[in-house]
């Protein structure tokens, strides 16, 4: 096995998104619905109004089934210049490839690489080439070894503006959608320089579980969230079950903003 | 399937071991060494002035090779009885079958049943009839489901004070002794009425490790802390690798006695 | 991690159960309803008249439920008594503790330790010094390692007849009840000088699949089969979706018996 | 979850990639080395010699590590067409974008998409588009569902000619590279139509096992294999240690064609 350099995770990196800025100061929470849908504007000023830092803006949906909704594609782009006018907030969207990724890129402040395309080489080059800001998904069962080698696909190519996101992992437990493996961020922030933060709504699968993962998350120094919400959880268009409603991100955002910041090494500071 | 009766979870069941409470009024710390050795005794002292809330005291190790050391068995009775005496807490010690449940009686204040027994019924049984508390631990690979049934077994003799400890489950990351699956502290506390302890040594199997997952067990509601502590975890006969030292201990025994109660049903509390 | 002393897996070791000598000539079919019920001993002749070596003989069942069937117990060793006189096979009884292997020991010629005791270490070392044959089947989720030091449990103590027996793992896929690990006999028979059986029924899950997967196992170099099969399947008191019925079995004892010895290290000879 | 409509798995579907058919009268073999390296033209006679029916040719190969070999890229174009003259078998070569695949399309015979790009769905959509053969990869940790739902991409573009590939899936067992669940075969060929063929050389990870992991493959009735062979396997420059030899291929192409057909369901036809 190839070695990867060791990057000097004693000198944290943040990374911006927009007027945002990961793995600074504070957590930060990226929130909104699973996909955006013709009511978005609306959804993403309520979700403005809780303090969330970033929206989410997914117009590209990889589904497990080609029959399942596969999100708006281009027709949205309408929808989230609105969004980022009303808002003021940096918005990020999931690509499935470069031609994605082209597209969207004077729409959006940020990419997401989905867990199903961690190790989609060619799709992480073309967007180390572009030089945007990337949320990386952890794949459903990459180690943590494998999924920053997959950052170092971006970073090779000159852009080091990669953001790690935790998002649980595939084990034999059927209860939880996935197992959301909170030493990861321990493990990961110790092995890179790069922020790291979690999505505790594909973990949980169902959103009454959701705000404890996300205590967790920040209890072991997470950068930041990543969630969905929705002002009417049950009218989303997707991922209905592990959406949570305004207030309950009400209360996340402020509980993400008043945590505090981990030591770098996450160790017990005393 | 056979379909357990649903415990009623609204009604949190707090377990009595010697003189402390798990389950009630605020999270606890079990702690010491992985085994007990000759020094024993004040090791259990040092132990005791972290605030620590009750003592590990395990004499029978069950090991994956026969040729690892497998506890002092019997002969530590002595230092068992010196230690309770010199610290007043409550000790607690892994039995692997009956007779080790019978010798240990009044020696020890409660009983654990390690990862590799979760399914060693006649043990649970033989646990059920004898009428002492005990703290269950989760099968390396058992489902939720698995645990919460195996707890049946102890129940249906007329012992209900059992508690489940998560201690990590069995995934392909390899980088983490076991995959801390704090999601399991969640759905175990909505499925029954026990109280709920996590094991952050074994999960981790870095001391390094140690704290941040303890952080992440207590903000997802877990009622308590079983951690591996020495004064010279160096020196520890086994599991050096994942015992913390008596500083370390001594900030997450605070951590935790400050840790607020969870709500009943862990939602964000509004 | 404690190194085990390699035994030399070039001089391959048979052990007897009863009249049948496993892992010598050719592989062998254990076979029988997953417990003893009623009519067992009419059961019995059926599955001996396929030519099956041995009967399958449980009458104590570990159940993941307390509700569930636990075995017929002690009660059935009179049916036991007569089905071992009707067909003149040899019969293997899975025990949970010393005791039940006592209480055994005349009315079975082999001892069977489920996946859910595989590092039940006191009942190994029992088995150790009772100084009868046993099929050690593979943790749930153990891995080839920590079998075959399971197994050494039992060997210290001066027994060395011990079966290994593969019976699927727990893995994510959820289609077949456990995933058959066929790579582990191949390794294990390199690792040890133990026979190694394989148990498809608990592997597949599905009465359907049980053939192919035994043609797995016999191609891979195993040294026999262990089958749920039953004169009636559908109306077995337990595991009845996977249990075959007697044709299936008569077809399956006959593709066994003449299926070629492996070549020792199972490599293709040439 | 989306329901599949299901395939009509009785009447099974053949594929044909050049002048091969996958899934009609006899198992084939597909061998050849990891990725294509400068002295690949002596390499494929060699292969040929042995009655492989097709050759593997990749060119870009998906590495974990961006320091990794990445494939020779169409700098290998001439040693392909001078491979497929040489040798008169048809060629497959892994794609890992649409780009790739239209580099290809005139000098390979068939598509192979990667363990890695089994959710990549633009990948897979642009291979449903081009209408040429895909060899489909079972992702690493993707259910049955998964991979066949996958398939329906490529399918929904108008082309039915995909074969599955199983190669291995990551479990908890690290002594092989993956596990390989052959009772995948069974159940993929029950779901579906398409032929499903076995990569032993990534499952075993060490070029000992390649042959009773092959062989077991044949027992639950494969319709091929998928092999990496080398006539210098030590010298090979990607996956050397799960390289096996040409006289072993021999071996293995001649147990191959000589290997009953499966009765059409798999099971023991009587």
């Amino acid at each position: 096995m190839v070695e990867l350099e060791r990057r000097d995770a004693e000198r944290r990196r943040a990374v911006r998104i927009g007027n945002l800025t990961i793995g600074e100061t504070r957590p930060v929470v990226i929130a909104g619905p699973c996909s955006v849908e013709p009511g978005y504007v609306d959804q993403a000023a309520d979700i403005a109004e809780t303090g969330a830092d970033a929206l989410r803006a997914g117009v590209f949906k990889p589904r497990t089934h080609p029959d399942s909704f596969q999100g708006m594609g281009l027709e949205a782009l309408p929808l989230l210049a609105e969004a980022r006018r009303r808002t003021g907030l940096p918005l990020i969207s999931e690509v499935l490839c470069e031609a994605d990724a082209e597209a969207l890129r004077e729409h959006t402040d940020g990419y997401q690489v989905g867990t199903r395309n961690m190790q989609n080489y060619r799709l992480l080059e073309a967007l180390g080439d572009l030089g945007r800001p990337v949320i990386l998904k952890r794949g459903l069962s990459a180690t943590i070894d494998e999924w920053i080698a997959a950052s170092e696909y971006i970073r090779r190519r000159g852009n080091d503006d990669v953001i790690l996101c935790e998002r649980g992992i595939r084990t034999f437990e059927t209860r939880t959608r996935n197992t959301l493996d909170v030493s990861a961020v321990v493990v990961a922030r110790e092995l890179t320089d790069l922020p790291v933060i979690v999505d505790p709504s594909h973990a949980a699968g169902k959103r009454e579980w959701v705000p404890a993962l996300a205590r967790a998350a920040l209890a072991v120094g997470a950068d930041g969230l990543l969630v969905e919400a929705h002002p009417a959880p049950a009218l989303a268009w997707s991922d209905a079950a592990q959406t949570i409603d305004v207030a309950t991100l009400a209360d996340l955002v402020d509980a993400t903003h008043s945590s505090p910041l981990p030591c770098p090494r996450l160790e017990a500071c005393r």
